[in-house]
């Protein structure tokens, strides 16, 4: 048996740049109502659910603490998290997510959910049962293996019972209609030194999911990946995240180049490093900071050419709500997505502090992208000599204008901006 | 308000050695009887409780694991551990280890207990109070926190309640009649790189200890401790150790060296570095590994002169109702032990990989110690620039042999052993 | 301009596995003709002197050193290298390794040489000239710039002299006629904590090679390559160490898996990840410890599928001049070879601490190997789930036995050894 | 035989801070004509040349380079540096630096110079004579042993032979008169990860210093040391850095408090942690930015009452020449010097980022000061508990008044200033 392999990196919408710990039934069905409407039809699907949705009184300690400790939260006999009633009403009577799933489904969309490694503190302290063994969580929960960040959960030791509650949580997730399950404090272990506690339960997560027989997008976080450990990344999971959390901060962005430098390598069909959400549009309501993305236009558009061309997961942060024009056609330039399609491979061309170019191959497609570092209007030029004398014409994706390429092509572009060309 | 200053480092003796977990009144009393009988005329005094004595059903999970995660122990409505009946009888009905204190005073000994540095998990979880705060447990307890070998505990924030709840955990044992507090996971917390996460919780068991009558010994645990901090320790602490675990093998007895030269001139009075307790005589039974001390008497000479001349703390980890009479000699040395009194320094003169020696200097007494640390006989000589020429004899104290110090003198020391001199 | 790409990793002879420091023109001829006669056939190509061509003392200090100190070696006005005489007769009188090139090059194999990075100190110290450029040696080097194994040179400043430097060589060695450039001390310079101290000299060194008509194959040395850092790598040569100095011992071998691991998306047409040279046959005969190769037969065929599978570089360690029948057949399997043919892509598949399987897929070619990395006989099955079920046969390259595949494929593989398949 | 003790820390002027690689004799004996005129009554003795006084052209690469690299210095056959001619006249002749110390003598003073840890690099590649053994510089010389920041020198392999190079040195500069040698790149070889790189030299240097008859103070830089092997400077030193380069930057002045905090144990007599050169009156000259010290004048009164009370050496930066009044009265402030006399010990009391309290306890006298370290004007109190009740009055040492102690005092200090009494 061998991981699930999918063709196209995952887009979507995820509720946490926006909607923090606290989002509800409600919130997630009016944003999948927009996706519906005016992004499904360019590729955008999926629809996550993020942290802390098995807790009522998420946010009420705030800002002391994001994530409160030591509370009540909704768990089955089995130690697995159960929906929060009052965020979700739906899924009242032993119902879990199955009708907030089938009401995506129905919508055409896919419905994922975000989950911390291991097996929740409550269990382990109230000895619940774990399904299919005859342990209790006490004895399969490793009393030192925590996240730094995050209290609710120890991690699971790697044992046949502990496989047994990651089957267990699978084949519930698997009922419920789950379709992409973003699995956090496993990635990058950033409590212990070394950054790789979560190898073995990354193994137990896929050996769970190959169980099922629902496709799961299985997605890992928080970055940044450790690249010696590509191959275990590639083998056990669908996306890895290849960085910390991203916000509307260009200086953010700017690092991105360099993460992706490192990560070209390892792009290819079923393997997707991850660049995070993308912080667009409104954002960060319930963290007490509403705002439109803080982001500029041009940083925009360079975020989105680098995404899409290096093949990254595209997941939404902005309240969709809310979408305005500017945000939506960005979201909605269809070429520019497409060189995330299958086929294509990314190469970088060249790099330094000012500037980045960046190659999308495929077969029969050629894009090229000259992205201006820097704070100040440059001039950039497209490397033929790297790219092959073969074409003529330059389609920029953004303004959609064609140039003729002769000896070169010269262009210029505005600070933190980007230009990307369909070669052909 | 300052710490309270000991003028001799504490002599006496630890259960951990020999009774792990597990220790039980009947066992403290009859080592304590041995001790008041043959011992405490020399100086030995501190009958030292350790680890768990909160807990019924330690040890019960070995081999797996040492400490079972995740039990009920025995806990007070204010959030703080009680001795667990069982084990303790004359505990019962609310009166805690006094009783048990209150006989060793009687037998003219000290008492003490060891603690973990925070409050205990399942006070957090289950939102206990806390003596002299409103707030309850779970938001005095820091939820990321913890021992990475203990289960017990989360770390206590340093904020007003915090420090009450050290308050009430130092007023408690002060109304046992405590004299010796051993906190552990405190000294070197070697869960966190830096190894420096209990520098707060020092503090607030120090001012809590200063709000007491009691004179109570703060000793702190694990090590190594961190040089580079060594005020803090010193402003805060009594003891602390300066190793990890001791046990009886060479090679942790040869590397004190390295640990004591770097620490030597930490050592004044009330400021005690601690080489961990002397795995002598009979230990480890309840570790499932009963056995006489695999130190020679050899090695056993050499620890006992290094830690009384370098003015370690004294903690005889032997069960000692199975006191043989080598040991028996060895721990009433009264002129190897007098290295110990107020007033000597100690101070390393030389050390390679093959010897060491080390000077004790006070007002009136000069000791020397020749310290052969290689596997084969060496004939040693006291480097008598270094000491001073006006000496004219030496009396060894192992031997109680005299010479008559010429322009030297030199000595034959056995492989891993001691010739240490009085010198007049 | 863009660096020269190889469409096949290079094939060929090193002299240093055998003659250390002191290689010389008769010997490098007499391993060339073993070569044209018996091994060209099969593709080895490549003659590479390796270090200290150019001083005539080499190895008087043994076993001091390895490396003379400040010795005077054999310098042309412009502050490079020129090989000794009394080594390579044929370079007297301002020749050079024209001769010997022109010798290799009529036996139809190429020729390579083995440099340092930087520029020699002795240049440095005596100010002299450097050819394209007003600046002397001791405005270009970098004082401070040293390799921690070799006293010969000085780093070079990245500035227009420090280029020139660069060019000048590269000019003098394509007039040679040097066909491969084994540059040490650049891919991991292990005397600077990170390792990544000869960046910029890669880029010169690179830069410079692009001018010149000759295709020069680029190949850094020592490893470990920084896996963080591949893109510059391939941006800049051909072939990276990705391993420290390998020999003729199994830990080293084995430790190659978790190398090849980490390495394997980087091993693209142009881009050779090099598991270092072959230590067959009679090898360390100048260091003092001539010997046939301690390696079993076992691990010699698993180390030779290994490379070959992953189109490592192959470069010979052996006397060829005492071939034997044994190791002869090891380098003459022409299966074995074609796997590290243009077009194949090397993928592992599992891999744990005793066994691995890598795959080789290419157009119309699948290879599969199955390597028993423990010390006992184990049985091991092809995972055809992750090779595909559309194979019927199975040829063993060592044994030439086929099998028929049904459900599964199960193989016996001696311990250190391998089975490989070419899949049908 | 052992180190010299010195019975008080070193005072003193160091041309470096003003003069940087350039002094000359003209300008050493117009600063010592000052030292004599103004400052040798109130302790202040030695005058220091500090680095490359054995070479001509210094300076003449600035600002791209401090130090020159592989330039011709002024060296004898066996390797030894000798005093440039043309900035040190008088050593004309082959006298050395025998006449300038002659004359400095008979002013009542003493001569320190600066050195480099190991052999000159130019007598390496020259092969030049070692005295007192029949090896060359070559042979001697660890070519992987450099410095950093300074191209200069090889370091020395530790054997008899290199001990004969450093007892050659030490021979040569007690001939001629020197006092006080600040052995550089060795206390922390910061060029290598662990900076312990100069272990062995300093017993070398500690052991040629052993066998001449001159008192010669042993000063190790640069800092910081590492406090784990205090013991290893305080057998074979007088003086250690604790400190990079200290300038007159009240951010480097305040990170002092922290390494005195560190280091205050090792206060004794004959060992004397070092905080540096005072960046006080007018420096920087030769540098390219010459000014007034940037401290304010509280500033240097909480730099120099730090310094005093902490026995840290006292070495003058300012150009003398130019000597203003307040400087001059900063120091010569009899009482604030005599914390630093024989007998007093330094302990830090309190510190946290905004102030500390230090006091100097000796036999008879106790000084007590409150350092402000904070950006605002603060009240602080002199903390009784700590200091003991006996005292009935406090002397300012600064402002020269007198105050009455009570239950407690209370004193206001200035932004980065100081209040420090004499308690009676």
């Amino acid at each position: 048996m061998k991981k699930r392999v999918f063709t196209r990196p995952p887009m979507g919408w995820n509720s946490y740049d926006n909607y923090d710990t606290n989002v509800n039934e409600e919130q997630v069905l009016a944003n999948a109502r927009v996706m519906k409407e005016k992004l499904a039809q360019y590729g955008w699907e999926y629809v996550v659910v993020d942290i802390q949705w098995y807790a009522a009184n998420t946010g009420s300690q705030r800002p002391e603490v994001q994530y409160i400790p030591f509370g009540q939260s909704n768990l089955d006999e089995y130690s697995r998290f159960w929906p929060d009633e009052t965020k979700f009403p739906s899924s009242a009577g032993g119902k879990g997510f199955k009708p907030l799933a089938d009401q995506l489904h129905a919508m055409g969309l896919k419905f994922g959910i975000h989950i911390m490694r291991g097996i929740p503190r409550q269990a382990a302290h109230e000895h619940r049962k774990v399904l299919g063994t005859d342990l209790t969580a006490d004895l399969i929960a490793d009393p030192a293996s925590i996240c730094r960040w995050n209290p609710d959960m120890y991690g699971v030791k790697n044992t046949a019972a502990g496989q047994a509650y990651y089957d267990s949580i699978l084949r519930l997730y698997a009922d419920w209609g789950v379709d992409y399950i973003k699995c956090d404090d496993i990635c990058n272990t950033n409590m212990w030194p070394d950054g790789w506690h979560g190898a073995d339960e990354m193994v137990m997560l896929r050996k769970a999911a190959d169980k099922v027989e629902r496709d799961i997008v299985i997605s890992l976080s928080p970055g940044p990946a450790l690249v010696e450990h590509s191959w275990h990344y590639a083998v056990n999971a669908n996306l890895w995240r290849i960085t910390d959390d991203l916000w509307d901060d260009w200086k953010l962005v700017k690092d991105m180049f360099t993460r992706c430098e490192k990560w070209q390598d390892h792009v290819r069909m079923g393997n997707y490093p991850d660049c995070d959400m993308l912080p667009l549009g409104h954002i960060g309501e319930v963290f007490g900071n509403g705002r439109e993305s803080n982001l500029t236009e041009d940083e925009q558009k360079a975020m989105m050419t680098l995404w899409s061309l290096f093949r990254s997961p595209l997941m939404i942060g902005a309240d969709l709500t809310r979408l305005d024009a500017q945000t939506l056609k960005l979201l909605t330039n269809r070429a520019v997505l497409d060189m995330n399609l299958e086929g294509q491979t990314p190469r970088q061309l060249e790099r330094d502090d000012s500037h980045a170019v960046w190659l999308s191959e495929g077969e029969g497609q050629c894009f090229a992208a000259l992205f201006n570092l820097s704070d100040d209007v440059q001039e950039l030029t497209l490397p033929l000599d790297d790219i092959g004398s073969s074409f003529r014409e330059a389609h920029e994706l953004w303004t959609r204008r064609t140039s003729l390429i002769g000896d070169s092509l010269q262009t210029t572009v505005p600070p933190h901006g980007v230009a990307v060309f369909q070669l052909k």
